[in-house]
């Protein structure tokens, strides 16, 4: 069982379950998928970036397969975008804001445990970053798209900020409930205001201006 | 070495061979791939579902790469398959029942060994599906294919159905060789069948009838 | 921190900042990437056959992860390859020197620590193998392309050398850093004459003379 407060707790449950749905959701609309294939992405999507982090930090098995909680929920999502993906389009902001719950309570949660486990500031918020989207890349991977996470869009980039603040926090002594979620918020506000406006991190000078040929 | 009985050891042998010529055929159809490419992919198919197994329980190195008959065993599959793939189109039917037999064995043994290590009855039959399913992924992402586990025909629910018997006759106390035997022989039966009959597991109501289109 | 004697501490962090710089720069010439995507790729180049080894023998957390210098190289060599990435193309030759010094060392150092963790002389190679080419494979599967490892050149071949004579060399009892060096230069010599002759590892019978096809 976890041992994250429950305000945390609540978020990363919450998280857990729209990245099965939403990992699902994408993984059905990029290629043609069996249930078993649809509910795995979504799966991979949900628990894949915490895998990689309990693997790194070595914290195995992992958290997210020793509480029925998670993979239950993580599942749940998977087996209802497989029934329902066709109406759920009509809910994709309300899926896209639920995902970016996840982001950031993956990101806190994230780099607090890889600085938990005795890691540096710099790779507990690499860490942060891939308990955050390590589980979209895999799915994009495994369904042959480049991840999405590494081409477009303020993704990794809110990731960054909040497993950031959490690992600052945290070194200066006033990590705690309010801090964790001040860090979470920030993250989700970067995410919500990139989907809003459609804002993208900078590119390289050589592939600048080539958007349409890409 | 293993500490599995005898004749389930003789089957996990098996299987992890035909595990190697068969990934390894699979690859160098795909793709085209020099002498070192097809032998990796070979033991990636054999091995690597067992590695995700073995790195998730924390049972590490992972227990192929200390028994030499199975990494061996994988690299020969391999190699054969590099020097025989022409002729090896005219045995296919053989390589497919022996791919079953190692499909079936590896999900058994996966579930057993995750349920051993503490893990609950929801992630020992994930692991046992992993384990049998795991290594044909990593290779299919490999050569850049959407794995077949997760698009098409009966692959993934044989597996499933193994290792969920599997963890179920452990948990009610009737475990034993016979009822391993018999976990497999269903997940075999079940594999087979749906090769004679092409049988394919539910899709989505989104995609359904358009897999001329897909 | 490293235990490594001076001199092949050099090497890897030089290796490192290489793999990073090589990475990121061929990321960056596969697809269309952010700031974010290229830093990543360049550090999953330079660390992620290490960490894969780490995993595989349990040394975790990954030693790249808890010395600063290693992330902190291979992080600039993605920023740099970021930045200059244009410019970078008349480096081209050095770059693949640079390249081949990590290949060197890391399959070295990659195949002493497996045998160091318990592994045998085949699993060690393999290994050694694994830490050299394990992280370009993963960059090119996430950015969509059959890793080059696996189809052309003589990449892994050199690795598998340079592993082989090191396991060789301390099975026998006389390892130490004139014998890691002289494995580490075989390694690199055949890695260079392979790029100036354009050499290539044998392919099946099958796809022989359908190069142009391919």
């Amino acid at each position: 069982m976890s041992s994250q407060p429950a305000p945390l707790l609540a978020l990363d449950l919450t998280g857990t379950f729209a990245f099965g749905l939403n990992g699902a959701l994408t993984a059905v609309r990029a290629v043609r998928l069996d249930v078993v294939g649809v509910v795995v992405l979504g799966m991979i999507t949900a628990l894949g970036g915490g895998f990689v982090r309990d693997v790194l930090i070595d914290s195995l098995p992992p958290a997210t397969l020793l509480d029925w909680r998670y993979y239950t929920l993580a599942a749940a999502g998977g087996l209802i975008a497989f029934a329902l993906s066709r109406h759920l389009r009509r809910a994709e902001r309300a899926i896209d804001v639920l995902d970016a719950v996840g982001l950031s309570t993956f990101a806190v949660i994230g780099a607090a445990k890889a600085l938990d486990a005795g890691l540096d500031v710099a790779p507990a918020i690499l860490l942060g970053v891939i308990t955050a989207v390590g589980g979209g890349t895999i799915r994009d991977t495994l369904v042959g798209q480049v991840p999405t996470v590494l081409r477009t869009g303020l993704y990794a980039i809110p990731a960054l900020v909040g497993a950031a603040l959490t690992v600052l926090t945290i070194e200066t002594g006033v990590y705690g409930l309010p801090s964790a979620l001040g860090a979470a918020t920030a993250c989700f506000l970067i995410r919500v205001l990139g989907l809003l406006f459609g804002l993208n991190a900078p590119e390289p000078p050589e592939t600048r201006g080539t958007r349409a040929g890409a």
